[in-house]
């Protein structure tokens, strides 16, 4: 068994109404000292096998099929 | 500048319907080796100060007034 961890950012370049939203969200609370924010998505999948190249190679077709828009994301793949 | 990477995620026992979603869409593309996956959320937030220890206490207060669900979630901070 093998965990894998996929964290998927925008492109630099990408607007992210969300990452100004939290930005904003934090300045209203008083946090001032914060000059940028932005969000991505994380996932921690279980993967039924001991082959690490086999683990790196499903996880990344999984990320191009799925887990991340290649138009606008990037990914970046951890295995433990 | 200090950059701050914080990685929300459920915990355990936290039921997962959205990752119990990309399961099935990820088995449902082919990729039967996967018997989990958890999703979660990742935030990248500049920081305008070169304290360490006041960037990782303001990060921390961020999590726990918006960033993240304390009922629900866990959050983990890494300073770049």
């Amino acid at each position: 068994m093998i965990n894998a961890r996929v964290i998927v950012t925008l492109k630099n370049g990408v607007l992210d109404p969300q990452g100004k939203a939290i930005e904003g969200a934090l300045h209203g609370l008083g946090f001032t000292g914060l000059s940028g924010a932005r969000q991505g998505k994380v996932f921690d999948l279980a993967l039924d096998t001991d082959d690490r190249a086999k683990a790196e190679a499903d996880v990344a077709a999984m990320c191009e099929k799925l887990l991340a828009n290649m138009v606008i994301e990037n990914y970046a793949i951890e295995l433990n």
